[in-house]
């Protein structure tokens, strides 16, 4: 059950100019020392992030007065709500908050909209690169407006892997982080770690990247709308162990057109 | 025994506008199809490393022909010369082919001058974030002519490390990368790998990371011009035992001002 193209229309243009509203923030205290607050050991929190985040809310709510909204801020002080059926806004005011502590150019505002559980419209804008990345389901995936395609390399030995070392540092967790790192790197042609989940999908979704995993990210808000994107850019996202992509599992891998079943198989045993 | 005021700046000029143009070769190639040689199975070259090798020796032979140059492109066919006392370019004209070749936006041109085996000017410049790094000795670093400085912190814990996983992907190399990070993944922050030494160093440099190693890397036109930018920093660059850097051991370890004894033990028993 489709929503009518013009709906279409509306919502995507509200997520972007929302998306380049808070990226505006962003960008304006990108230089500046900031005051961090830890939500764990190794995960941050700004009050870029905070005031980000009221400022899409506040956008979507008047703009879509019945659609629900889930934000990463809100759900760390809330908890994540249940994604119903209902029309809802995720949201990411600020991915890669470390990167935004340090100055590092990886961080992006990332807005999707899932309806009936279906995502849907997909916005990722980083305003220090100055990148739109934006989709609408069944309508294919751009950057600044122009189309983009997820790569045609049919060898792993040639993909470029993206991974992130997520939030957790126990030794279970870290031990498996770096056994798959291990397996992998025998694998393919070269690792990339940049701290933004979202920027590593919208990366696959241009070509840039061949394969993306990460486990133990936030929430839904870091996927949400990099996994649109990416699919619209003909690529693929999926559960690690290759089983079918649950946006609320904390657990996400992602191919270029060709390298699904090569990626699942680098993972096996792994994940 | 220094170089005069003058020559410094002529020195500096000279490679600032050689890396320019050569940025402008990368920069307009960026998005097109590259053909991709194997100097190694990870190693890759382009026509465009050849290229921008090609016309930097050009502009630095006419401006200085009395001048020694080593180049990575030229070493890899001749052999890498050895280092004199005699004024020496050590260029690399592309650090970061493997992200050229994907479009990832860490590549750069690495121009360093040593002189009396003392690194003396060094250029950094990343023509798709157009970010010109350059330093001479006793003078500061800069970025897009701003001074900049490396980081402050005093705890590993906060830090943000950087490494790279180079070309080796024999066991006993992989496993040894694999090993040091799980190691250091229990002591910082983060982790990231942009795929480019050169990038690394200069990222330390403005103090978006704290930390960074790599072993293995190609040669010394990796680290020539980065290593100078850091030191001019305030921050630090050694072997990763801890004991003093050489430009061609093909090993090195790098901080910000406060963090390098954490930095050598994090690394113990690990290099």
């Amino acid at each position: 059950m489709g929503a009518h193209p013009e709906t279409l229309d509306s919502y995507l243009n509200v997520a972007v100019e929302t998306a380049k509203t808070a990226g505006q923030i962003i960008l304006s205290n990108f230089n500046n020392t900031k005051t961090v607050e830890h939500k764990g050991k190794v995960d941050l929190v700004t009050e870029t992030d905070k005031a980000c985040e009221s400022l899409i809310f506040e956008y979507l709510k008047t703009a879509f007065p019945s659609h629900q909204l889930i934000g990463e801020e809100t759900s760390a002080i809330d908890g994540t709500p249940e994604l119903t059926d209902a029309p809802t806004w995720i949201v990411d005011p600020l991915d890669g908050t470390t990167n935004f502590v340090h100055r590092y150019p990886f961080v992006c505002v990332s807005i999707g909209l899932v309806v009936d559980k279906v995502p849907t419209v997909g916005v990722v804008f980083n305003p220090i690169l100055d990148e739109l990345f934006t989709a609408v389901k069944g309508r294919g995936a751009f950057l600044n407006g122009q189309h983009i395609y997820a790569s045609e390399q049919q060898d792993i030995g040639n993909a470029l892997l993206a991974t992130e070392i997520g939030t957790l540092r126990d030794k279970k967790t870290v031990d498996s982080t770096s056994n798959r790192i291990n397996n992998l790197l025998f694998k393919v042609r070269s690792l990339r770690m940049c701290g933004s989940c979202a920027m590593d999908l919208c990366g696959l979704a241009c070509g840039r990247l061949d394969l993306f995993y990460e486990l133990g990210f936030g929430g839904p808000w870091d996927v949400a709308a990099g996994a649109l994107i990416l699919e619209e850019a003909g690529g693929h996202v999926f559960d690690p162990s290759g089983s079918e992509f649950d946006m609320m599992s904390h657990r996400v891998a992602a191919s270029s057109k060709h390298l699904k079943q090569a990626l699942v198989e680098g993972l096996e045993g792994f994940v």
